[in-house]
């Protein structure tokens, strides 16, 4: 199985808070830097996603933006 | 000056490649994983976008999926 | 600091209203126009945003749609 | 016709430009500023879009972000 | 009136959650696949969006991946 | 590998039209409705995606909205 989108990081899930429809989902990568996903509270069940979880943070090449300094 | 969007992954630009109105920008972030963006060259241009540059990549929570292995 | 969205369009915060994890922000426009935004408590607390700041609503171009009447 | 998306700013064409698969539109507001549109150039030919069209620029609520100053 | 977003999925609300500022709604395509968008509340109620209503589920092209097997 | 995003829809791959960096993939659903995806050319090739190839479109939910009749 393999998906279009471009951007897939690697990390593990340190902070899972749901309420109410909307779950917030937070990812440490390798290089420390963190990566915070909103997705329903039905996909945060259906993966049973808990802190410890090794998963990919996985973003559409569309969604991302470049800031410079 | 401070956007509301909640991720802002740190990297260098190693590729920008513009074609028509589009653009594909390349981001190594510190632990070598890579973010690509599609942006408009119009974008490209106004930042003066290159190789070498030091940028974030800033995408929206709402905008971030969570896969599991 | 430059951002490479397109879309920066400045206005006055009418209203914030926070429930749970996200947040629904309205922006009055120069010419009376409103933009509502919906983005996580966490933002809204970090930027501080309430009723009366000075604020533009961001968008990416590749997220705007076009309506012919 | 109702549709769900939130953000709905009227305003005039300015320009349309067309290259390959994607085509760039901007629409000005009624207080001058400009929102830029990326999308389909099958979307372009489809609803017959030119510059002076009297249009809406439509944007769901979850696509936008705040920036304060 | 006639929108951009070149996706337009005939089908019938089957279901209708409200918690807070946001809301997911179910869509039931023809050929029984089911369509899950979350919109705001505030939608949901200018809409009257309830079970049983012929609606279309509506998504901009840049905002669909593809996955093979 | 099982992905958060609620929404994907079986199909059939009806076109692929590449042209510089962006491509548009028409799939075909089961009742005969048809999905456009703009993806990168870069996911075309790596997928290796063909008229012919059963695929899911797939579509984060709230990527999506509800339009009434």
């Amino acid at each position: 199985m393999s998906l279009s989108a471009r951007n897939r990081l690697q990390g593990t899930v340190t902070n899972v808070e749901t309420e109410g429809l909307m779950a917030e989902v937070t990812v440490e990568l390798g290089d420390g830097q963190e990566v915070t996903a909103i997705i329903t509270s039905g996909s945060v069940d259906r993966l049973g996603l808990a802190e410890g979880d090794e998963v990919s943070a996985v973003v559409k090449a569309t969604e991302v933006m470049v800031e410079t300094e």
